[in-house]
């Protein structure tokens, strides 16, 4: 009934009917059109209750329809790549789930396709929109804590994931710390260029029987010459963990976990308050509404995305450099990824 | 195109607005079939941007829709008890906001009404739902801090309203103080029975030729023998300062203002944060949508609302009573009002 | 050894005791050459153990010995005033206990003693000394909250006294908020003129049967037109609640309880940090060692005391209004006393 | 005049003189009876300030005084273990300033030294007795946060060193992150096996010429399998930043900055604290005595010092491979030193 960007969602996951219930209720510039998925059961009762007029199982329909200006794809990762390509090749703005892909070559290819068409393309690196992440970026940016020296990186997860998962996740610098590669960056705002990174198993020795860690500790050394850390854990019991701080050559600025509540209880057993949210939904839920507002707007005011292709690229080199560091216990230069 | 429960709004300014719009976002079991306002200028912009098909100066026309089965009275406060009567009589489940009348005599007509044609009533206290408030409440009803023996709620505004406003308002008591007594009454589960307010008028000198005051204290007695004290004032220069704390037999809990980013700041001037917010929309932009998501789940499950008309009368005794603490300079019986 | 302000001590219960030994151990400035009590009972374990040479059954070696500049008064409250003139004729410079009297013509009488013979004199109101409060104070005195309007302070101790005690204690408005009175003059910068309290039994009945209360709300008018609020309990079971906070035209200053650790844990079970201090003498630790130093400092350099004789009879008056106020559930005006 | 234990202090420096004054002023169950500098000047005066009877050039003259039960070696790192073997050889109990040798050969020396001779050692490491970070410790050993699995320490120093004491200090590593990997064995309750040290020069370049660095992060891993993070600068604009964070199975404990005041400031330019202490000896200074005060009870009690000569080498082995990692760019394993 409104005059609103038609939208097209491929793969109507988790975080695919996330983006398009946000865009249903939130997002007044955009309405989404049609949802493909390969499995439509239940998708009809979601579809109706969310107000969504169409689905279909074949992805081409979304591709195909001249309503429908821009897609985004939360399918598997292993499509996306080619996903990018098609939807390039179709004259559609791309928004597109992290990682872009599982390899470099292809995500260059995906990149190549995107310039080649002219259309835009954002990657789903959501924590940049948190209101808490961005404020600390606000403040570096402002010049108020002078040059970044240290960007350290707090990133814990309520509980490790099926080792179903587990195996087809690329492992927990592909699939985890990959957000804090791109946070790492965008906090300080300068390139990665070595890595060292030490894992552990220390949560679930079947993650460690499929080769990959739980527990990680990754330094950084960024071009400007600052240094980072990330420090990863696959389970944190009080929910998740995510803070970042930068210190500078002028003062620091740190942000903390919110909480649901700010009621704090005092009686004779301490002073206690509420835990962190547990649920990542909950956790980033602002960001998601807010990474999606922005790539409608970039649309529609022709702008440039926030997260580039190239924000897309870079954190997966730096994955692949950290899972090498790892592996051969020595740092690895960015460069010697490709 | 969904099955929803259809609303009726009577009063667009920014609160019945603002209710429209909740609830064609954000709650999915109901629709705002029609709004009503005596001034439709730039209303059918809003209706067509929000998808809210129908919009009138005449009320009536809300009222005697037999689709809508449920209106939200936001008009002026000295419309509010007539509405009620006229709602009621039409069949309709009724959310008014606060207050409920300026007089007594009239609240009472209008809940006899509501009484007689068996309908719904809730009362637009939305601070009840905020979830910081809410965790204190729970917090009490857990029984961790014992009985409480303290109410203590700090309450101030950003800036004070306009003269304009402060001349109808029914003065501070009435207009602010009376979300307070509302939270007073909540937080501690026992009602009030006497009250002795201290007002100056410290932030502007205009509020105390109307014979209102812009600062107060109030102190409450409760049924339960515990007690209570609200501190008031019309202007904080760093944002909404609304915090409430139970302190008992067991412990205390206390929550404390929400900020809209944990970002700290350290360098060599201090350590500093964000401030409080400076809207009451953001402020509690929560509570509004829960309130409203409650009073449709009150209709739909055929419970009883989580705040009555009873509930809309107190707080109302309560103002009045302060009132006349504050002229006559001495300690007042809700019993005496009347 | 050093050459050190003599000091002689009266009364050497738990204060008097605690004074010697911070003099002995941490107040360069001065040594205690004599301790007075009427029980001698292992006083000169604890005497040769903190170095202090001589004790004796008789105040009036203190008094008489003309090395000794100055004495500090921490006998029973009854025998503050009549110490005070004694010592003042003997040309002592006093430091006495707070309240200096239960009756305001004895204490006024002190006072000109003090003031006839030309010797400093100093109250015991400790708190004013803390360095949270005082920062507080400070703050206010900076200018940076503007004009204050409402002064708040919450005032609860871990456990009721004895009732053997609170019969001879004058009651809580006496014993108790007594130190709040000295509070709310400090941070306000101004006189109390009227108040109002209401009290409540609550704790424990046997303190209601002695005609006191345990649980107090008093609102304070000051001359400035500011309002007060004290919030009183006899039994915080989490220990020492002790913040005041300034509200004022620009903003305000608050404090919070100080915790013995800063850590704070996280499990499943919340986030939980320390408890505030439950003996009075670790919670104002710091306060009882700098008010003696201001004492002495103030004799070495020939200043006023920060504590006046004036600042001594000040809270007595209110806390006797306060009481009458308590009892004929008016408010009372500072000036009916007397 | 009483019956203590007399104690010797061999160099009168700023930390030599701490110690003897807190002797003197908070530890009743010792004495400072001689204390030996190479320089007097100016330290009679203090000496006799501080009750101190005997001062000497000679630090023989402590070592060869019969009454004299302990040491407090707080002269040049240079000289402490040749310090330690004399006064093992001379039957004195040793408490000794950390590094206890920049070589680890004559490190092992003294220790053999101690051993013959049936003395007791204690080494400063002052931060094992700061109060938050024993409370971190405690939470640590009571099982609360289940299997430690990462360990953080943000370690920041307000101010660099003069560049001439950094050409003599060891280095950064040596110097300032002894203190950190000590923290990080405490923590942790296990052995560092393997460290891996970055470093960049950002704050001064002279301390770059010198071929130190003043910025670092430091991956330690530990025998247990737990990761360790160490984050250092030799400038933090708003006071230390001392912080450290134990990351478990079942949880985290953290401390944070203790801050001069509680007192927070609200304005319309934000919210505001206090900066944390900007000076080693009142940020640390509890600790301090709570050192000296266990190492005189260890004496007293004859039982082993809280932290032993072990205690003393293990983080300077740990430093060494600290600064080896730096210099090859690449993990090094402890067992690689020596």
């Amino acid at each position: 009934m409104r005059n609103r960007l038609n939208v097209g969602v491929i793969g109507a996951g988790r975080i695919g009917r996330l983006h398009a219930e946000n865009i249903m209720s939130r997002i007044h510039e955009a309405v989404v059109k049609k949802v493909a998925d390969v499995c439509l059961d239940g998708l009809d009762y979601w579809a109706h209750f969310n107000g969504i007029s169409k689905i279909t199982s074949d992805y081409k329909e979304v591709l195909n329809d001249p309503d429908i200006k821009a897609v985004l794809i939360c399918s598997c990762t292993d499509t996306h790549a080619d996903l990018i390509i098609e939807a390039a090749r179709a004259g559609k703005h791309i928004f597109c789930e992290k990682p872009m892909a599982l390899n470099i070559k292809k995500a260059r290819e995906a990149l190549q396709a995107v310039k080649d068409n002219g259309v835009k393309l954002q990657i789903g690196f959501n924590r940049r929109f948190d209101h808490n992440h961005r404020s600390v970026r606000n403040a570096v940016l402002s010049g108020v804590i002078g040059e970044p020296h240290l960007i350290c990186i707090s990133s814990k997860d309520p509980a490790p994931p099926s080792l179903e998962y587990c195996k087809v996740s690329g492992g927990l610098f592909m699939d985890m710390t990959i957000h804090d590669f791109d946070m790492a960056r965008y906090l300080s705002g300068s390139e990665v260029v070595e890595v060292f990174a030490a894992g552990a198993v220390l949560i679930d020795k079947e993650i460690g029987e499929l080769g990959d860690v739980d527990t990680a500790v990754i330094t950084l050394k960024f071009e400007s010459g600052s240094l980072g850390i990330v420090s990863n854990s696959r389970k944190s019991d009080f929910g998740y963990d995510q803070r970042v701080e930068v210190f500078g050559s002028l003062g620091s600025v740190a942000d903390f976990n919110e909480l649901p509540s700010t009621a704090i209880i005092s009686t004779a057993d301490g002073i206690y308050s509420d835990k962190p949210y547990s649920f990542f939904i909950e956790r980033y839920e602002h960001s998601f509404v807010a990474e999606i507002k922005a790539f409608i707007e970039a649309i529609l005011n022709d702008k440039d995305p926030e997260v580039s292709g190239d924000d897309g690229i870079k954190p997966i080199l730096i994955a692949l450099a950290a899972d090498k560091s790892y592996r051969l216990n020595r740092p690895v230069k960015i460069c010697e990824i490709e």
